[in-house]
């Protein structure tokens, strides 16, 4: 039964999630306050801004500023998320950055037909020219990424055979190209996953590849994220991206309701409680959850910044005893 | 790794639960209301009231107007909670409710202390007091249920041992009596139990009574609500209670960010996405959890009333093709 991993990574991207989503300005200075206070937690992962055009995401047209801000502080990666080649040389350009390449995959055509103006052919082709601009700029190519993988708002189930091949085709850009991919991330794009299609999923892919490191990102839409990371680490997923305080909402899943990624703290939570290292201290996590929820000025998801940290109790119980 | 049942008998808490623990008067009338609407749900099984102190839970001073108000929808047990033999009753005298009686025991000796000023043992002696009363009242006596088993925020972790243990006492004091219990109810009542002690005691407690059926009733104060559910039907439980929205809160807990039931219609959609029958119309639950949310006045915690069913989304794209 105790099949979980004794240590999983968490990349933290409430900073780029949450400052893109959140719908009112909020001052580059508390964007950098949070993100400085993140790195002070034992997260050695956090993705702080997205490069993308200031006029459709105008929440993060201080992107440059903020990672000037910043104090960066040893042994944390700060990365950043951009969708084309401009956004990534503005990455590249400001500096400070751990930049790292993803080739990207869509298991929706109609996902990606609303959302890029392509087909999965073309997408794949694209692929190639990316990776090439990566390797010329000395970047990097970290992951696969496979978008939709689970379910499709406009295009319904996306059947496993299908993620299957877009790894393989992610394995062969990669091969192709000279480059060594450390891990497939499987993003759950729409929140279409239960704990038993992760299941399915993962059950498949490790089977077929079984030296091949896999991460989710889950979005909690329908509240299923954290029994799905659940469901992913009984698989023996090792990393997670999720959202301290739950910070966040997809722009892309094309419905109001959308929620943001799994919540840090909580996913956090479940692993200390479970005997799993992640190399966070949590109570830190949790004030950083606070002061997440104090700078959007309106609740967030997360629920352990509510409830509270069970060490904490068991701690104060054995003072008292 | 398919060993989920294919049905499953959830038990609505959300009336009773929920407008004992709300803060402002809610009209009697609009408890009615909800309360009728979740009866035509497919739900087969509503607690709608408590009979308890109205000095001390003002909210349920109305218990019996309410019960008077409703209109009864065949196959439906609407059910109440009682404390003492004051509450039941009350409960026997307004008619209506189908009254079924349980064995309660406590994992936590200062739970116990706190809430009932009782040691285990006399909790224990008085268990068949009460279900002599049961008896002597042509009351089934239906369960057994053992309060904070997956730990305590005055006592700490519950040794599953020790729940063993009191299932037996559960089934002695049943046996003794000449009553047979219908299943055996774990709560965790102050939200310690994560997905892996949820798998570490229903494994303990099935191997040792494979012939007796487990629910579960979980508080959803550290976001694992769901996650506790799936790892319970992973183990074969087959009854959970919830609460529509996510309506209520604990009073007992001790601390003011504990959180109500799992999220009825969250947990129902986890179900039928992974082919688990409950027999509830799960759009018609979605309405009933926005009623909630309208009648008290506030946001609940319920995520799937906001990121919407899958299965509408899959109508809809089959009726586009």
């Amino acid at each position: 039964m105790n099949d979980l991993p004794a240590r999983v990574r968490i990349q933290e991207e409430g900073p780029r999630e949450g400052f893109q989503y959140e719908k009112g300005p909020i001052p580059t200075q508390r964007k950098i306050e949070l993100i400085d206070r993140l790195a002070q937690t034992g997260l050695d992962h956090i993705q702080i801004v997205s490069f993308v055009n200031p006029k459709a995401v105008p929440g993060m047209a201080d992107a440059e500023d903020v990672v000037r801000g910043i104090t960066p502080q040893p042994g944390v990666a700060y990365t950043a998320l951009w969708l084309n080649d401009v956004g990534f040389k503005r990455a590249l350009a400001v500096g400070t950055l751990d930049l790292k390449g993803s080739i990207h995959l869509a298991a929706s055509a109609a996902f990606l037909k609303r959302n890029q103006n392509r087909t999965p052919q073309e997408q794949l082709q694209a692929q190639y020219d990316i990776v090439r601009m990566y390797k010329e700029s000395g970047v990097e190519v970290e992951r696969g990424s496979v978008m939709a993988a689970f379910g499709c708002n406009f295009e319904g189930e996306i059947p496993p055979a299908r993620v299957v091949e877009l790894v393989q085709r992610q394995l062969d850009v990669a091969k192709e190209n000279g480059v060594s991919l450390t891990y497939i991330l499987l993003a759950d794009t729409m929140a279409w996953a239960t704990p038993m299609s992760i299941k399915r999923l993962l059950g498949i892919l490790r089977e077929k590849y079984p030296d091949i490191e896999f991460a989710l990102h889950l979005h909690d839409t329908r509240g299923m994220g954290i029994a799905n990371a659940f469901a992913g680490l009984e698989m023996g997923v090792t990393r997670f991206d999720s959202s301290v305080a739950g910070l966040g909402g997809c722009p892309f899943a094309g419905h109001k309701g959308a929620a943001g990624n799994v919540c840090t703290e909580d996913l956090v939570f479940m692993c200390h409680e479970m005997g799993i290292d992640t190399g966070i201290d949590l109570d830190a996590l949790i004030d950083c959850a606070r002061l997440a929820e104090e700078i959007v000025g309106h609740p967030l998801p997360g629920s352990v910044m509510r409830g509270g940290n069970l060490q904490a109790r068991r701690d104060a119980l054995k003072a008292r005893s």
